[in-house]
């Protein structure tokens, strides 16, 4: 199979070109990349240099677009590219997956956050938000995928177990704070003074505090989940998200923090945490956990949950654990293509992580 | 003056001597401490070897106690053991400014945390919180400081303002939630090997999430500001803390949430924004900045703190920023002393931070 | 195939796992370790719990020793205890790989170094150095492989295109100049005060200056390449070897200086050089790179090596990069396995380094 | 006295700022930068906001640089500005200190290096280089200090005790490694990809391998040393000098290796660990300690140097550590100030390092 990838040359281009070097379906890889364009693929990353499947950087212009005819193409473009060449692609029959929000949210709502005149409304119908956790069926048939933000997959993944009919009215549902922090990749390769090393070391810098625009990603996508689970509208769901970035450079840990209604909360914490360990009971990527720590997830493409309770505050706990270049970005758009080409959706993404 | 501290070879005990080796008034410092005994200060911060005012560590058993005769005397001891020691000083007529929890909070509410029973419970009504932006005036004619934990004095500071009378009725005073991150001097110099190097490197690791002591500090400190602003008891408060270890050595950033009670909060945002600046203005170590970010207050005693509004959730979030070892412990230890002492509260403390 | 790893819940003990995991003819592992027996593999890195191939931790005592009857046997032990179980385990005819120094050097050289007597001194000649990059021959043959030292292979694969009978009077040979710096994986988990996160973070500390244990190990090597190179022996070569930890927790980068006896050495670094090329062109694992960093090779088996020429001191610098934990130690050990049980050399370790 | 600072928006003028805050002589300080004319100076380092004595930013221009008539006037501008200044500083009688390299070298050796026309050749007599440990008598009498580099100044200080007639014909003084290993502070505030914190995190990168800027001012500087001490010319010395960039924000390590010429050269290094102690003996910034590592002088003025040998080769290893913010750059701009302007050397300078 050969697969394409534009703007190749970032952070969650070059994470999948990595995945990809393993992955046995991947026969061939395209990059495409302005910057980097007649270069070999590992000028991106060394270890690249390895593996036959990388052919040289194209150059990313109208044309290289016009003549790809890959099986799949990833698109690692900044917000408002991906709608410009999505379509184009799909006609051709090649499957897409958007690494940015373009598709992530309706029109309307991209639109007053993003700032970005939507030119491709028309796929909005056919886009699937690809979190498999939630739609895994829909993407399994999808010839587009919006690949999920990293702080909203980390959220969202911790949060689908709260959003069922039957603990809607158990939850404080507009006061469920959510405190993210990740590392400086989740940022790009931009040239800024705020991501120097110098800036960043030994640094702890909350930022976006008031509004980051994965807050109406996570509230939308939480909202949708009731087709799935026989809920009525989450209407009432209202998240309270902080993201602060950290002197690391790879992993996202999100706190988040659910009031219960009934005074004494414990009985309800149970169901809840039964709930949860009964819904991921069979997913591969997403373990139910004691504690979590950032470095039992980084570098796979895993998703660590853990459920406390706090009486005191008659209080729920949920900490969520991912890498934001791999379930947070690059890995989870594999997996996405996995499904999409009806592949072992683990295909690829087995690696374990490391100290 | 002279000076002695008890436990010298921490990372309390040894920023204490970093911050004397520069006070004006500290003309000899004795540090005590079993491991160092006998030992040029130096062993504990080579730097210390260019100041004559450090004496070489002595032993700390009963005898060396007794003989201390020093105008101050810190303890920088484990739980349990400055009450043992604190009485014989007191009467000997020596400035006790104690760093462990042993007389921060009433001996049952301690007796109930610490699982250690209070062998001093006479000396709790002399004991004073060492926290100057609440207690000055105490302060001053103390001769028993308990010097506040590093979490809690971050967020304490963080939500002094909210601890009004005007502001009780218009938040969720049981739903505040603090997300703390603190680096790892925070945790001593333990040789565990969740503390070592190769384990906390680019690691991420919440713990005691559901409980932790200084909670119970945070709130008993809060409800005891009544008596100075002329607010009723502040019963209803309860602190939803999560703490969380970061892969950096120092420093604290505390992340607070507090949903009010009016539709549209925004103009009590405001009210409160006017009184946390009031209420700050004229305090040299306190600032209320636009944006936090912890590589402002590293090696400062300063605490910083953001006021922020969010409109969706009706939230007020407040960031505060200090660094654990100076604010957080052996820099407010000193900022005491320098009021029990009727010195310029800033001696020895003006240090300005950096990259 | 079945593979028992002794001594697994260390650093060395845990990469090898996580190799393992993807490795194709690892069909069971079984790992043992006194401070995990009993205990799920995963308990040494969560992500392994997504792998059946792993069992639980068994004891390790003179039983399950001898109940062991594995394919390959990994020992993970400390120096002095592998001479101990080498013997058993190699009559019952399984290949062993050892990690420690215990048969890396002549029974009288390791004696005078590491202090220990040795045992088995009878195995000495079974055991071969496991660097295939040097005795790949002799590997494919040997029941019992001493795994190099991480220092000592970065700086063996560095040196080894120098070590020909043509360059070896061209060189000042007894002035070597060796300056390896390593994350903090490579010192183990001991918990001592010495590897807490706090003592190590912004450090940088060299130690073991005038003298390193791996220093004897590389001389030896190096001048046992002659059987191979129709080198005369080598006796004048000395190495001047400083290790430095690095305030990272993994990799090594080592800076070689090798002075010319030539006036203008130019041609003679270039004729060096192309016999660098020459004779890793065609190793999978080495590649002769322009410029070097450590990022590069980082969580891969890869070792890099950048040559350089300096005509103001008549000077070559050779950098060499690996990371610790892969070809500095478990990464190399599974390339030895897969040549002893004619595997594809590569099998296992195809992984694409990253940020 | 008042003391302006030109280019004070990178880490030099803030460092220096930094300083001069609790210098009791720095009764004004006017910071001038294009970047953040008209802003206070704490947008700089938020500390700052803490200290009267500093004024708003000037721009900086031609207008403003005739309008400065303050006491000393320290240049942090890129390299090729400082000369186009420093004479009108000087005729005004301003005591000038500049940082970069415009008068470091002789004008030849600069125009070759830096590849710019030197304008200011006539000031080149009166600018000392500014070591007080070498050249103190001359700073004291100068006008003009050529601020050291801060690789320079670290290799200098370890090897000045060598540079005496009597161990002249001892050592290979063409032989002379110097391994040296700095934050990326020193890097400077520049924009560029490679200096992006995920770039640098864990990462470890040698750079200008066969040549570096600071390799010549070394070298010049330590020929210079024999006007002082007896020495005929050392024009033999040759210095093989490697930089490399670590992943944190600050601090220098810098290995240096000597071989000896006698057979065994322990009486010779004896001899010269001897004469290190006496040179340095009187030395306030300077200390021999039995063993170095970098957190020992971060933050401070300190230059800590061990010497070390080694039997095997015949080698003296000398490793100095200094903050090259501190000692490297603005610390040792402060010491030079004050031994221009008579004050106590040691003014403004008495930090004590920490963890």
């Amino acid at each position: 199979m050969e697969i394409s990838i534009i703007g190749a040359s970032g952070y969650t281009g070059i994470e999948l070109m990595r995945i990809l070097a393993n992955h046995k379906y991947a026969d061939a890889v395209k990059p495409y990349s302005r910057t980097y364009a007649g270069k070999k693929a590992c000028v991106a990353s060394k270890s690249l240099a390895r593996f036959d499947k990388f052919q040289n950087f194209y150059d990313f212009d109208e044309k290289t677009i016009n003549n790809i005819d890959s099986d799949v193409c990833f698109l690692c473009t900044p917000n408002g590219e991906a709608m410009k060449i999505a379509g184009v692609l799909i006609e051709k029959g090649i499957k897409v997956i958007d690494m940015s929000a373009d598709f992530r949210l309706p029109a309307d709502v991209y639109e007053s956050i993003y700032k970005i005149k939507h030119t491709a409304v028309n796929l909005m119908d056919e886009a699937v938000y690809g979190c498999p956790e939630i739609f895994r069926e829909k993407i399994k048939n999808a010839g587009l995928i919006a690949n999920p933000g990293c702080y909203a997959i980390s959220a969202i993944l911790g949060l689908k177990g709260i959003c069922s009919e039957k603990f809607k009215n158990k939850i404080f549902s507009d006061k469920i704070v959510v405190d993210a922090h990740s590392g400086t990749s989740g940022a790009g390769k931009k040239t800024e003074e705020g991501l120097l090393h110098s800036e960043i070391y030994s640094n702890l810098k909350p930022y976006n505090v008031s509004f980051h625009r994965h807050r109406p990603e996570i509230e939308n996508t939480l909202r949708n989940i009731s087709d799935f689970e026989n809920t009525s509208d989450f209407d009432g769901l209202k998240i309270s998200f902080t993201p602060t970035l950290l002197p690391i450079s790879r992993g996202i840990i999100t706190d988040i923090h659910i009031f219960l209604k009934e005074n004494s909360g414990v009985a309800d914490f149970n169901e809840i945490a039964e709930h949860y360990n009964k819904i991921y009971k069979d997913e591969f990527f997403v373990r139910i956990v004691d504690e979590v720590q950032l470095k039992d997830v980084l570098h796979t493409n895993l998703c660590e949950i853990s459920l406390n309770f706090d009486a005191h505050t008659n209080r729920i706990i949920i900490i969520s654990a991912i890498d934001n270049l791999v379930k947070g970005a690059s890995g989870q758009a594999v997996q996405n293509m996995n499904l999409m080409c009806n592949f072992d959706e683990r295909e690829g993404l087995m690696m374990a992580g490391g100290v």
